[in-house]
C-alpha cells in the first residue's frame, strides 16, 4: 500500500481532532504539523508522532518530502492555502468552507481545475454511516423516485455572538450542511424560500442574523422539501433527515448517543400502560368477535378448557419447582 | 348474519368491561345481564341496552331465548357455571381461569367434551394484535425453527395482600398468561425450573408467595426459554415476549401507550449527542480513509470545490430570500 | 347522569364508524338514524339499537324526542344542517368541514353564535392521546416558549381523481388538519408560503391540484414552522408533528400500529451489529484510556484477576448445573 | 502527562485491533510489539509506529525501556505471561480470560497480589458507554434496590467446531461476559441453574457443548435473574441487558448500528397504520365522550365553528400562496 507523506496545517481544536483520526488511517505518515503558533504545532506533532513541527505554513506546503496537504486552519485562510498547495502540485483535503463568498470560491475552483489536483472539502456528514447508507439505498433504487426531502439541524449550544457577526449568517454557516446533504441525496436545488426569526437571544437580530430558520427547497428533478434549523436546543444536538420517495422513506437520525434506556416515571402522564385493561384493550374486543365468528361458522374456539388445563399444569409445576428447589417435569403434575 | 342471544353473567368491574366491548360486536344481542346483586345487573343491562336484568343466574342460563352464555363472575364459580351452561346445550365464553386445581379443571373438561358444546376461555393476550401477528409470522414459517423463548410480565401495582393468600401463587395467578403464550407461540412445555423471591413487600412471603420470579422452560420441540415476573414496577405495566428462531426473532412489546415523545434533559448523562464532534465521530474518520483511498486509486474525491460552490450558492440564495421575503431562484445568485 | 337523545344524520362509511363509537359513550341514546337512503338508515339504526330509522332528515332534526344532533352527511350539506339544528334549539356535533368557502363558514358561525347553541366540529386529531398529551404538556409549560413547529401528513392511498376536482385542493381538504393542529398547539397563524408539485399522478395537475406539498407557517407569537403533505405513501399512513420550544421538544408520531418487531435481515447493510468488535468499538478504546489513567493516578484498575476468577467460578457453576441438571451454588465450585 | 513505554505481546487479529485503539490513547509509547511470528510482530509495529518488533516475548517483557505490558496472545499463554510481567515489576493489561481453570486463575491471582502490580483483565463491556452509564445510574441510586437482572448474548456467526472442543463450553467461553456484567451491575452471584440445548448444529453436542442456553442466577443481595445465550442468530449480534429495581429499569441494548431507518412494506401485516380510521380510532371515541360531557356540564365545546373558520382561512391562504408563488398573509383572506 502506497504511503502518503502529509503536511497537516492548523493544530487548533478541529485540527487536533482530525490529526487524531488520521492516526488510524493506514498508509499515511505525517511529515510535518504546521501552525503559526509553534506550541500548537508541537502539540499536534507529538500527538501523532509526526516527524517535525513547523511555524512556517508556506514552507511546509512546499517541502519536497510532502506529497499531500491537509488544511484545518481558520476559515479565512482556506482559499489561499488550497491554491498554494495545488500550485505546488499537491492534492488537498480542506475543512469546509472554501470561502465565504461565491467569487472567492469560484476563483479557487478555477485554480484547482486548472491544476488537475484532487481537492476534497470536508462535508463530513456524507461519510456518516447513516447518510452513506441512505445514499447507497437511493442509488440502489430502494427509494424510487424521490418526492420529498426534509432536514433538521439544531445545535445544542449557540456560538458566541462575537462569532455570529462574521459567520455569514445561519444559512451560510450552519444550514449549508443540510443544503449539501440535499444535493448529495436528492440532486441540485433550483429555488429556495426562507424565513427566520430571532427567538433565542436578541443578540442574533442585533448581529443581523436569525437564530431559528425554516426554508422551502425545490429540486431540479421536481422534488420539494423543507429545511429547519436552530442555534440552540435544551435536549441535545438534533439532526434528522428524511427522504421520501415512491418506494420507501429513509430517515437518518442519531438521537440517542448511548445505548441505555431508563424506564421510569419521568415522561408524561400516559407514557406507559398501567395494566392489562389498557394494554390489552384491543385484545378484549378481538376475542369477543372471534368467539361469535367461531359459533357462526361451527368452529370450536380456542383457547379452550384443555388450554386452561395445560397452562394451569405448567403453572403448578412451576409452583412446585419453586417449593422444591429443583426442576419439575410438567408430566409429574397430575 | 346470524344473531346470538346472550346471557351475560357477572356485572362486576371486568364484567362491565366485557359488556361494553360486546356492544361493538356485530350479530350479538344481550337478552339478560345476570348478577346476584340486582343493582349491578341493572347497571350492566342499561350499559348495553340489554332486554332485561336478573339476579337469578341459573334461570338466565336456562332461559329459552338465550343461545349462548358469557361468564364473568368470580373465579370460584366458573367451573360450575360452565358445566350448567353446556348441560343446558349452550356454548360458553368464560373468563380465565376455569378453576384453581387440576382436578376441577379436568372435571369441567370432561363435562364440556361430553357436551360437544364450544367453550372458550379468556386468555385474551392471544388476541392482542402483536401476539396474533407473531403467531401468524410463526405459522407462516418466518421465524424458522424456534430455538429460544422469553417472556416478561410485570404488573405496575401489586394486588392487595388479602387477595394473594387465595390467588394460588404468582405462577398460577399471573404467569399462567405467559405459560399460555409459550404454549400458543412455541408449543407444549415439558419441564420447568422456578425461583422466586420476596423483594417488594414481606407480606408476600408471609402469605406463602413470592413477589418476583424467574423460571426456565423446556419445550417438547427442544426449544428452551425463560420467564420473569414481578408484582410491581414503578414505570408502568411491563410485558415483553421474545421468540427467537433460525430465521428471525419476534419481539412483542407495547411499552409506550401514548404516541408522544418528549425530548428533554431528564434521561441520563450521555443520552443525547452534544454536538457534531460526537454525533459525526465515525464520519470524520471515514472521510480521511476515503480521501487517501481516492488518491491511491487515482480517483478525484468528492465533495470537492464545486460542491462547496454549489452548496454555498444555495445558502446565499436562502440568505437573500430571508432578506427579501420572497422565494429566490438559485441561479439568481452569481 | 343525564342521557342525551340523539338524531344521527348520515349513515355512510364515516357515519357508521361514528355510530359504532357512540355506543360506548355513556349517557347517550340514539333515537333516530336518518339518511335519505332508507336502507343505510336502517343499517345504522340496527347497528346501535336505535329506536327508529328515517329517510327524512329535516323531520329527524325537528323531532321533539331529540335533544342533540350529530351530522355525518356529505360535506356539501353540513352548513345547512348545522343551521337547521341550532335554529331548532339543538346542540350539534358535525364532521369537518363546516363548508368549503369562508363565506359559507362565516354565515354558519353567525347563525350558531346567534343561537347560543354548543356546536362542535370534528377535528378529531385534537383528541388523539398523543396530541392531547402534547397540549397538556404545552399548557403546563413543559415546552417553554415555542420556537418551531413541524407537521407531516401523508395518506397511504390517494383518493379517486374524481374526488380531487371537488376537494378544494390538498391544503383545504387534507392539510387543514395540520393547520388546525398548529393553531391548537402553537397559536394563530399569520402568514403562509406554500409550494406544491404533482409527482405521484399527473391527474392531480389535470384536476388543478398538487399531490405533494410543503409550506412555511409563521405564528402570531413569533414561532415559525413548516408543513409537509402527500396524497400517497407506500409504507403506510404517515403522521408526525414536532413542537420545539425553549425547554423541550414534543414529537407526536404513531408509526407502528402493532406492537410486534421482527428482527431479521431485511433492513439494509449495516442495520445491525455483526459482532463484538463493531458493537463494542468504543468500549475497547475506553478501557485502554482507563487502564493508563489508573497507572498514572496510582489506582488499581478493575476488572482485575479477582474479577476474572469470580466470573469464571460462576461460569463453571453454570457448566456444572448444565451437566448435573440441578441448581448449583457458586461456592460449591472450588 | 507521564508517558508509559509499552511492550505489546501478540499481534494477531485482536492484537491488531487493540494496537490500533492504543494509538489514540494519550501518554502511551509502544516500544516493542512482540509476536513469535516475526512478520506479525513487524506488521503490528508498523501499524503504530512502534520503535521495534520482536519475536522474543520474554525479552520484550524484561526490556529495561518497557514499563508496562499488554497481552493479546493466545488464551493458553495468558497466565504465564501475566506472572512473568508482574514478577518483572511491570503492570499488566491482559485480554480475557486469565485461564480456563479456577486453579490456574487462583495461582495467577496469588502471584499478582504478592507482586502488588496493577493487573487489569479485558472485560471490555464494562467500558461500553451504555454499561458504564448503567453502572453510574445504579451507583447514583437511580434504580433503587435491584430486584431482577436479565442478560442476553447471541453471536451472529458460530465459531468453528474445532474451536468449540477447547473453548471450555458456552458458559466459560461466552456467557462469562454476562456473568461479569451481572457481578458488575448487581453484585456477587450465589447460585445458578442452567439448561442448554443443541439446536443449531449437532456438532456442538458432539463436541460436548450446547449452542443455546438459559440459566437462572441468584445474587447475594437477594435479586434474581436469568441469562440467555446463543452461538448464532440470522439478524445480527444481539446483546441486551436489563436491570429492574424499585425505582427504575435500565435497558442496555445496541440493536441498530447505523442511524438509518427505512420505512417500507417489508415488516409484517399490520406493522403500519393504513389511514385515519385506524390511526385515530381512540380520538374518534374520545371526542364523542368529550362532546356529551361538555353538553352535560354546560361548557361550549371546541373545536367549534370559529376553529373551522380560522383553519379554513389558513388553508385558503396556503392555496393562494401555491397559486401566486409568494408568501400570503392569512389576514389577506377574507
Amino acid at each position: 500500500m502506497k504511503t502518503f507523506n502529509i503536511a497537516f496545517l492548523g493544530a487548533g481544536r478541529m485540527g487536533m481532532t482530525h490529526l487524531r483520526n488520521l492516526v488510524g488511517v493506514p498508509g499515511v505518515r505525517v511529515r510535518v504539523v504546521a501552525d503559526p503558533m509553534a506550541e500548537a504545532a508541537q502539540a499536534g506533532a507529538a500527538a501523532v508522532n509526526a516527524e517535525r513541527a513547523s511555524a512556517d505554513i508556506a514552507a511546509s506546503i512546499a517541502a519536497p518530502d510532502v506529497d499531500a496537504v491537509m488544511i484545518a486552519t481558520p476559515t479565512g485562510t482556506h482559499a489561499e492555502l488550497i491554491e498554494q498547495a495545488v500550485r505546488a502540485g499537491k492534492p488537498v483535503w480542506c475543512e469546509k468552507p472554501v470561502a465565504m463568498t461565491l467569487d472567492d470560491t469560484q476563483r479557487v475552483l478555477k485554480t484547482v481545475e486548472a491544476s488537475g489536483q484532487p481537492v476534497m472539502i470536508g462535508f463530513m456528514r456524507r461519510f456518516d454511516p447513516g447518510y452513506a447508507a441512505a445514499k447507497r439505498a437511493i442509488d440502489a433504487g430502494d427509494v424510487g423516485r424521490i418526492e420529498r426531502f426534509r432536514a433538521l439541524s439544531c445545535d445544542a449550544v449557540p456560538p458566541p455572538l462575537s462569532f455570529i457577526k462574521t459567520s455569514g449568517g445561519i444559512f451560510v454557516d450552519m444550514m449549508v450542511h443540510d443544503f449539501d446533504l440535499a444535493r448529495f441525496l436528492v440532486g441540485e436545488i433550483e429555488e429556495v424560500s426562507a424565513w427566520g426569526a430571532s427567538l433565542i437571544d436578541p443578540g442574533f437580530a442585533e448581529a443581523g442574523d436569525v437564530d431559528s430558520c425554516v426554508a422551502l427547497v425545490r429540486f431540479a428533478n421536481g422534488a420539494i422539501g423543507s429545511i429547519e434549523g436552530s442555534r440552540r436546543t435544551t435536549w441535545g444536538y438534533d439532526i434528522r433527515t428524511e427522504v421520501a420517495g415512491s418506494k420507501a422513506k429513509l430517515i437518518v437520525e442519531g438521537q440517542n448517543k448511548t445505548p441505555l434506556l431508563i424506564a421510569r416515571h419521568v415522561g408524561h402522564e400516559g407514557d406507559y400502560y398501567q395494566s392489562f385493561p389498557d394494554r390489552f384493550e384491543a385484545a378484549y374486543k378481538a376475542e369477543m368477535t372471534y368467539f361469535f365468528d367461531c359459533l357462526r361458522q361451527g368452529i370450536m374456539p380456542a383457547p379452550n378448557v384443555r388450554d386452561a388445563l395445560e397452562s394451569l399444569r405448567v403453572a403448578l409445576a412451576a409452583t412446585q419447582s419453586l417449593q422444591l428447589g429443583r426442576p419439575v417435569r410438567v408430566d409429574e403434575i397430575k
